[in-house]
Parts: C-alpha cells; sequence; structure tokens
C-alpha cells in the first residue's frame, strides 16, 4: 500500500538541500512522495494550510503536517 | 550503503506520533535510523548540539540537522 505524502516548499535556496535529502529518504515502497513549489503553484496554498500546514518547508505524511526547519510562513507566499 | 539517520526527541506527548511516523518513513535499505531519547540520555546532548540541533524532535540525516516541528529547546532539556 502507498502512502502519499506531500513536500511543500517555496525554493528557499539555504533549505532545498537538506528538504530535497529528506523527500528523498522516505521509503518508495511504502510512500508516494509529491513536491510542490507553492511559490509557482499558488493555486496549492489553500490545500497546504488545510492539512495543517503553517510554514515552509513541510511534509504533509500520513495527514500529519511536519514542519521542517524553517524558510517562510505560509502567509508570506 | 547505509547512511546513519539519528532522530533526536525528549518524549514530548503531543509529537510523538508524528516523530515515529517520519523515523519510520525512511527507506530502510538506505537509511539505518537511531531514536535517541534527549531526556533519557542526556550524554548525548553534547553530541546533537554538535550536529546542528538546536531543538527537538530533530532528525540528523546525511549529516544535515532538520527540526521537525518544536517541541523544547536543547537548552531546556
Amino acid at each position: 500500500m502507498n502512502t502519499n505524502a506531500v513536500f511543500y516548499h517555496a525554493g528557499c535556496p539555504v533549505c532545498v538541500d537538506a528538504e530535497q535529502q529528506l523527500a528523498g529518504a522516505l521509503d518508495p515502497a511504502r510512500y508516494q512522495v509529491e513536491i510542490v513549489h507553492l511559490g509557482q503553484q499558488r493555486e496549492r496554498i489553500g490545500e497546504a494550510a488545510a492539512a495543517g500546514v503553517a510554514s515552509v518547508p513541510a511534509l504533509v505524511i500520513g495527514g500529519l503536517p511536519l514542519h521542517i526547519n524553517f524558510g517562510a510562513h505560509l502567509t508570506d507566499l
């Protein structure tokens, strides 16, 4: 069974390495990871907020929002 | 090749589910995940700080410290 995981970011240059390392570290046998750049896909900001995302980068996995380090508040995008 | 990943936490009740979900989601073929409870293993606080960990829960993966949500500052442990 594959669980969806969504990694939201906004291109934060300081965090891109860390972001991609974490998103790429998930078990591909169990997780299907989608990467969403909210600066480029602003129409998905509402979806991220509804999932509980308050800042980026964030990983929503199994419905849980995990905020990873800190790039920007969602309200600043 | 297995990469070491260390998940530092301090028993934060709000975060345990999220923590274990993320630590358990890493690809076991590539990552060997160690869980460290810094409240119980205070002798490892220095090691966590040296890795760049400022707060828990945090995952150090490939040498990069990723702070996940927020439980407590390392200095408060």
